[in-house]
């Protein structure tokens, strides 16, 4: 694995080298960790990388490790930059024959997006999306339950992504450091829809086997100043009829990462939260409420595949970000072996396509004064 | 006091007598319990009531009771019938001189609700409107923390009423016994509206003490051959900018009384749950989770006055229903003695109205397709 | 109905007057409410009472009441005195023909309960004793899960009571009037076993269906000056082999009424919280964990019995408490008709004798090092 | 690091493995994976070593990996066997200059784990005992919370560790694959009480700081067969007279991993539960509770610097076992520098005599009828 971003101070590249390495899969061998060659180099002597495969952009990383030997050099890219440096390496690496792991959303625009899909279709490559909070366990145990019947048809949803920590000017506070999620040019047309939002039609998609069809959206930008919504509620109409609501924030003060979700059917619904990720909570028609847990009794065949350790121990964000890596690292190792697998245990281009078809049609509802768009 | 409704069968008729006589303010000292007089007999018997105190109608009972002495008659109408039974006999009540307490939604639409406002102001009677939820200690807590400026300025409101007894097809199944609620000549325009969707109404306005200023709704009626609304997705604007989400349903599989609210403002943000109803989760920017219980520190006295016992010991549904007959009963002893309290400790005809205003402004944006619609 | 105890200032004569009317099947006619008469009169006035009922004293009322005509008359006597005033109102009223509703724990010692439950035999008059918390709907569910052999047989029970108001010097911050609590010729000889181990060891014999045999008991006295225990940490044998433990404490700082009991089977288990009563938790086997509701799905008929509201609408304190006097009441409406019912619904003299036998126990048990001592 | 266990099948092996590599820190080079030659090979593989140093015995691995170079040889080495295969190899990787980490309970007996703390002292080689649990942020926060005094003097300990996984004779349902646990000569002379019992002894003394000076417990064997206990119930008595008990149970039908732990202080109290960990409950004399969470607000420096993502993405298990590896490898890496450091950020040999001396006493204190046992 060679990584693009994940320098100083980078949260998210050291999760993704955590998510990486945890099952044994995967080694990170070299990466273009900064814009600065210094900090480049700096990052990779802590993660004791040699210093030749510390390079000071990602078009230098691509073109150098593509000389190397087939075994040596990396097998393919993880994208951890800001929203707006996703495309450009995404495309030169699949252009180049390597395969890609890449942060969400996935490009600024559609456009960019159908451009990747394009890409990947004509390379053959693979290419998984870090929709994270798909690897959970119980998130698995409920799409399977919805795809087994066990609810019935849906006709409701609740799906919910709550934080607090741009209730104040956190862009004057923290010296500009978080300032790009409030820049379109480096954010996109979405800011909470971005960074958030996208988790969240995501797990939506995911958990209920149903595509949203369209949308209602009203946005907020409380924030003096803001330009992109840090807030958003929006009404969802889903492919077969079922509706339901969305509801976003990055003000709403306190909270944490309460990502939850709720599905109605017509013969039991479930429940979950992302904070409290080992329990999955079912309600029925003429049953008591059941809670499912990892590795517990009664699971699925996908939750069960994806618990590391027994139930009453609990796992926790970054094993359900491994458990996008390591189907990832499966399928790719399957591929170099010329085998055939199930290769759709995460997240990939297409879910990626969704996300900017998310953003693009909230963003052009809001604008209409919340009229239903379609997602397209 | 005298009650309309409440024979064999009822049980919102049961629990109005309960809520009653609970804190020792209240008798009951005669009913029309039923339409059949016969049955309004058998009724009072059970209760223990003279017969010549059980009446075949409304009209008879307001009529003989005005009739009796200072003291002995009833000194209030209490009103538990369906909803397309409480503008008449409120409006009789009233004309008689008779103070009233009233089940919720208080008429069928905003014209009557007009005309009891119109009635009450003349009259000078006291009119109570059986928004129970009001009545929980934490739910005073949280309208305080909200008054005295704890959380700052509102920003978002999430708030839900979920229930699943109508997933199925319960009109056949119970013998048409719950018919009337999907019947709009005994339910009104509203369908989960009226019955669910006016207290989570309710309850948000008085907790962040501002009105719903226009709405958003996607209804659903999704059980078969349903004319009302069993399931509703609507947007929210309050008055002062804040924006919300609100979800009801009567077909949310397996929930029971899932009726929650979530308030954001810019300083804090509040949570609480009906079932489980003795909690008020707060959140700060600067501080950990705080969790209030009733009795227990650091409330204020509003949540104080309404608790009846030490903290630890659960108060329900019953309670808080009480709580309202008692903020009833003691502005109705004040005024019999001709003294001057602070009557606001219940909810009164205006709240009444704002329901019907809501239900309308709904059904009026759900039949375009969702269209932003101000309560008037 | 004709109150000993419970005036000004008492919580828990309050709490007996509204657990007995909230049904509508018991009414208060006299009381003496106080030791002064003055006291007893002023209470006597805020109830409504008539003058000539509200008397100086148990004795007078009993003998009083005694010379009215049936019917008009008490039918029996609640006693919500402090513990030492248990004993002589109830051996009174017993020997004048009147029914006893007690408070816990019943007497003093075990030789007073062991006279008391002579009177009854030899009376067959009634005898209920308020151990509340087995009025809970879940509550008897657990129950009838025990007694249906759900669990199978029983293996180790974990019970707790736990409350923090005596963390600090009360006695001195109260002005004395909790002091009694402390007094030995008032509490008797057990301090916190009396107040709430006798709950927790009645709510333990009542869930299971088992007697304790035996414990060993190791008591704190933590509170400076203080002569009867605070606290408790004590190991449980059961009749049948089972083990357990149970934890009580009023120097558990920030507790408030944290009454806990979880039974452990040979095929499945169960856990309540009497802060939140109105969930009961089972685990299993074979399948995931459910979780009861009063008036939900599964339940058995006991626990359907008890329930007054749709699930979803919390029952809470007073509801439970309320269940143990229409129990009693309708056994007393039972007897008054010279029918027969089963009148096991609530607890009776002879819970009143296993809850002394368990202090005595308890503080023999610590007087000796936690020396194994049986309960007899 | 060279591991010695950790072959096919092996659940903590595996769990080792994932916590040493996750934060970057740590490398295996080589193990004496199985007592089998062929599958410490097969292991190996699998794990993408070279051949020569997957070893078929520990004696083999630390003799042969004591002949190569400084820099290339492993650094210590990682015991993950059952445990009566503890001390042999901890004894000899001591003995040839290589540090130690090393699962739990230490060693068989008192006797061995005194052996163990000479070699310690006398070699100045490091030891880390492998009690994952204290590794927690919200462990941490709590035993800073003490160590502030926050809490004020701990008056009460209710501690407990229930699972429910030998409920049933899984001895003969698993093939014997378990039965070690039931075996002496393997598992030493405790069941329940090495396997669980030592973690929540060693959390009650890690967030007190205090000793256990005495305890007195009742053991049970319900397992049909059982030698040894599967099941405990024990009082506490800490060194500044404070009490307590312990439950801890394998036979706790349907539980998980229910480890759990609630101290009380003066001035406050906090509980913890092993199956949630993200939380820590915290009651007090004069405020409403207060939750606090992992790089949530208020929190001590100890439990910030062992969270690696942001708050509100939960971390688990194995996270908390990686900051026992951390902790060691940190303290490793600044000994290899000649620096000095806090090294105390895990347990050590001395935490290894303390879970011996406990399992001593309790089987010490149920031989003599619970009768109370000092821990020496």
């Amino acid at each position: 694995m060679g990584m693009v971003g994940g320098g100083p101070g980078s949260f998210i590249g050291d999760v993704h080298r955590k998510a990486a390495i945890i099952d044994g899969l995967i080694e990170l061998v070299c990466g273009a960790f900064s814009s600065s060659a210094e900090r480049s180099q700096e990052t990779g002597r802590a993660l004791y990388l040699p210093e030749n495969r510390c390079y000071a952009s990602f078009e230098e990383m691509i073109l150098a490790e593509k000389q190397l030997p087939e075994g040596e050099r990396m097998d393919f890219v993880a994208i951890t930059t800001p929203n707006h440096l996703h495309f450009a390496p995404a495309k030169l690496a699949l252009q180049n024959g390597f395969h890609v792991v890449c942060d969400k959303p996935m490009t600024l625009n559609v456009e960019e997006a159908k451009e990747l899909i394009t890409l990947v279709e004509q390379t053959g490559l693979l290419f998984a999306l870090t929709h994270n909070y798909t690897g959970h366990p119980m998130v698995r145990q409920a799409r399977a339950m919805v795809a087994n019947g066990d609810l019935g048809a849906v006709r409701k949803v609740q799906v919910q992504y709550l934080q607090g920590w741009m209730a104040t000017a956190v862009e004057k506070e923290t010296g500009g450091k978080e300032f790009w999620r409030q820049d379109p040019a480096k954010s996109g047309m979405g800011g909470a829809l971005g960074d958030i939002g996208t988790h969240a039609e995501n797990l939506t998609e995911f958990i209920t086997g149903l595509k949203i069809n369209e949308l209602a959206a009203d946005l907020g930008r409380f924030g003096e100043g803001r330009v992109l919504d840090d807030d958003g509620n929006i009404l969802l109409r889903m492919e077969n009829g079922a509706k339901g609501t969305m509801s976003i924030s990055q003000i709403a003060t306190g909270e944490e990462n309460n990502l939850a979700i709720r599905v109605y059917g017509e013969k039991g619904s479930l429940e979950w939260h992302q904070e409290n990720p080992n329990e999955l909570i079912t309600r029925w028609l003429d049953a008591p409420k059941k809670i499912f847990t990892p590795n517990g009794k009664g699971l699925y065949a996908e939750a069960a595949a994806v618990s590391r350790i027994p139930s009453g121990h609990p796992e926790g964000y970054l094993e359900a970000f491994a458990t996008i890596y390591r189907g990832f690292a499966q399928h790719l190792v399957a591929v170099l072996e010329n085998k055939t697998i199930d290769g759709t245990a995460y997240p990939t281009v297409y879910d990626g396509l969704r996300g900017l078809q998310f953003i693009s049609a909230a963003v052009h509802s809001d604008a209409n004064n919340a009229a239903w768009t379609k997602l397209q």
